[in-house]
């Protein structure tokens, strides 16, 4: 039996529940693997750090060099994040002939097509199970499971801290400002949760499920993206009014005109599986051709269910799995061009929208009006008793299918209403 | 690109999907392959039957050697059903020379040792996602994406005709006699529904989940079973009251004796993910060391979810994963014998029990001091009006956790009590 020599950069959360896994599971992973995975050189900043995790001397370095260069590691596992030092990292370790495990979504999203066609010069392998979803074998399940179908689309809560976020606003019936600070204290969100709550983790994980189902090579900065951190208390409320659960849902939809993808804040129906994904969980819904639908469920974030999607990658490797699979998708492949991105103006849905008017005649119609304009259809209308001051009534209006250009347009007329205060509340409802 | 041919034994209902994605789905097919897949002989046992897909002149034949024997084909995917012709042609396939896929869990819970020893012998594969669950691509998950787990229990639903009537038993208050007619009409049952409603189709699939999840050899023949074609309308209707809803399902856990196994009509708690899966669907809720929980959920039978995954197997044996999968796990392998099955009498559980006493003093102590004899504590405890006749009262007890036997053992007691009619119903509570 040979052995797979690993070296990881990063020892961190994930790092360190990496570390723990090759020890505690030697055995066993050996025999999944038919061969010993030995951890033989790890990269950090801080090698004299005191950590949870004991490895033996002489494994640990400073040294970057050490890892990606050299012949300690056949494969290398990147955790370190971020996509500067990160891309260096694996382009070098690519370069000196090793295979990759990294569990970076913002690296693949903004550099992917860069780092495959590296990896397929130099005849390495990239896998990254652990990039999107955690501990959700998402990649692996569209990679190799589904390839029977055509996939239709993904529907995915892909954000664990803002899931856990919008469940305690809905349950507790809190504020936004004053559940992030509980979450920070807890660690289910960062010291910086920027990333996380503006919808940017969402958006970059989703552009990665999009190759992997279309074949769509799709810049995440550009894909409409809504944020958990601007979402009103007054709108978890009027949803749950209606039957629904608010989510920050990523949609990667197949139409006529390409792949439509977007993220946002979007009222669930309360009956289906996503509403009632709480906490800090993630789920993916595919619909696909041959099979219909299908919903994984599981925990998208915490040391050890993204280290379980890590090693899942390392014995992959070492079996040659991953080869096989990575040389069979040709994944970012500039040869190979996959569907267009549709324009997000044709995306077609049905909007929750809230609108605070002066209580008075006429607004309504007004607002009815904007709405007419742009040939949007009223679903249903509902005006709430004014607020506090009396002068002010929220109305609340569900839309039936549009499209996003002529919601957008209508609000924007609805927003110069004279009659109406600030810019209506736009959230898509997933039907 | 070179090409993998494909014969297929059967073209029924899945061999009918199988032979459409080949059609429709070939481009894709070959891309994700790096061969194209062409269906090369089909054996059927009437060819001139008139059937919903055109194949090629020549391709039908009712001669089985033409698939399993000569070189027409490289790999045969069994799709006929039983143990006993179905064994006859996996043998021959693998001894000729050829892999196979099959989606046959009758037959791989009844000869898997056998056939996976042929299958070693020969230097072939033996795929089989489309054997448990559909086109819930479990076998895959189990296989790779959890290789860094050890699994501690797999909690599933795996029989959709089952779960189809239990949803109706629940929504509509109707008996199980009137719900299996709905369903044989409605094509969600077969003409004889008797392996699917008495539990042996679930046990199968648990037997084969459980060798792919722990390594354990269970004869599914002494798994204990209970099946929905006793269950009683009063018990779903007494579950309901107390926020549970009755499941089918098979349980597979790990425990310090060995592996525990059951199936059996189960009161889940509403809020559970379980509780909520309806009509013909499929799930199974898997808890592991590293990941923690996850849940896979969709179609478990059916014409083209079926057809999914059967494709999938030959896609990951055309690609080779097949090949390597195969060799690492060592499924069914006596030289590597797993974990012994724990006794049904050890496992540990709560109970819900419905008792029919005589409407006199004194039976409750009589019942309690029966569940007290057995050391069993008593969770709740209700007594409904009397029955019609005014002389004979339902008592529904839950009980803390206790064990299987001591279980049976206060249930053959209180049977025997003179004031109370009948046997106990007895079923298992999922927390």
């Amino acid at each position: 039996m040979g052995t797979l020599r690993v070296g990881m950069v990063g020892l961190g959360v994930v790092g360190g529940g990496v570390a723990k896994i090759l020890q505690e599971s030697a055995a066993e992973l050996a025999r999944r693997s038919g061969r010993r995975l030995e951890l033989t050189r790890v990269a950090v900043r801080d090698p004299a750090k005191s950590r949870d995790i004991a490895l033996p001397a002489g494994i640990v370095t400073d040294d970057l060099a050490k890892v990606v260069e050299g012949d300690a590691c056949d494969v290398v596992i990147e955790l370190m994040g971020g996509t500067t030092t990160a891309r260096d990292v694996v382009l070098r370790a690519l370069a000196n002939g090793k295979s990759v495990v990294t569990a970076n979504k913002a690296l693949l999203a903004t550099h992917g097509a860069e780092l495959f066609a590296a990896a397929r010069q130099a005849g390495q392998t990239i896998a990254f199970e652990a990039a999107v979803a955690g501990g959700v074998p998402i990649i692996a399940n569209l990679s190799q499971c589904l390839t029977a179908n055509r996939i239709e689309s993904l529907t995915a809560i892909l954000n664990g801290t803002c899931n856990f976020i919008l469940s305690k606003m809905h349950a507790e019936g809190v504020p936004y400002s004053d559940v992030i600070a509980e979450a920070q204290r807890l660690g289910y969100a960062e010291a910086d949760p920027a990333m996380d709550v503006d919808g940017t983790d969402t958006v970059q994980k989703l552009t990665i499920l999009a190759q992997l189902a279309f074949g769509a090579v799709a810049d995440w900065a550009t894909v409409p993206r809504g944020g958990i951190d601007t979402l009103d208390l007054a709108d978890v409320r009027f949803a749950q009014q209606r039957g629904y659960t608010i989510k920050l849902l990523g949609v990667a939809q197949s139409t006529p005109t390409g792949v439509q993808l977007r993220v946002g804040p979007t009222l669930v129906k309360n009956e289906r599986q996503l509403a009632q994904v709480g906490g800090a969980f993630n789920a993916v819904r595919v619909t696909a051709d041959a099979v219909g639908e299908l919903l994984y469920y599981g925990p998208g974030a915490g040391r050890m269910p993204t280290a379980s999607a890590v090693v899942a990658d390392l014995v992959d490797t070492a079996v040659g799995r991953a080869r096989l699979t990575f040389d069979t998708l040709g994944l970012w492949d500039a040869s190979a061009p996959g569907p267009a991105i549709a324009s997000p103006a044709d995306a077609i849905g049905r909007y929750y929208l809230r609108v605070i008017g002066d209580d008075q005649p006429g607004v309504l119609a007004q607002i009815a009006g904007c709405l007419a304009a742009q040939g949007i259809s009223i679903a249903s209308f509902l005006q709430h008793e004014p607020l506090t001051d009396g002068k002010l009534v929220p109305l609340i209006i569900t839309t039936h299918d549009t499209t996003e250009g002529a919601a957008a347009r209508a609000c924007d007329k609805i927003a110069a209403l004279e009659s109406v205060q600030g810019k209506p509340v736009r959230l898509r409802i997933a039907d």
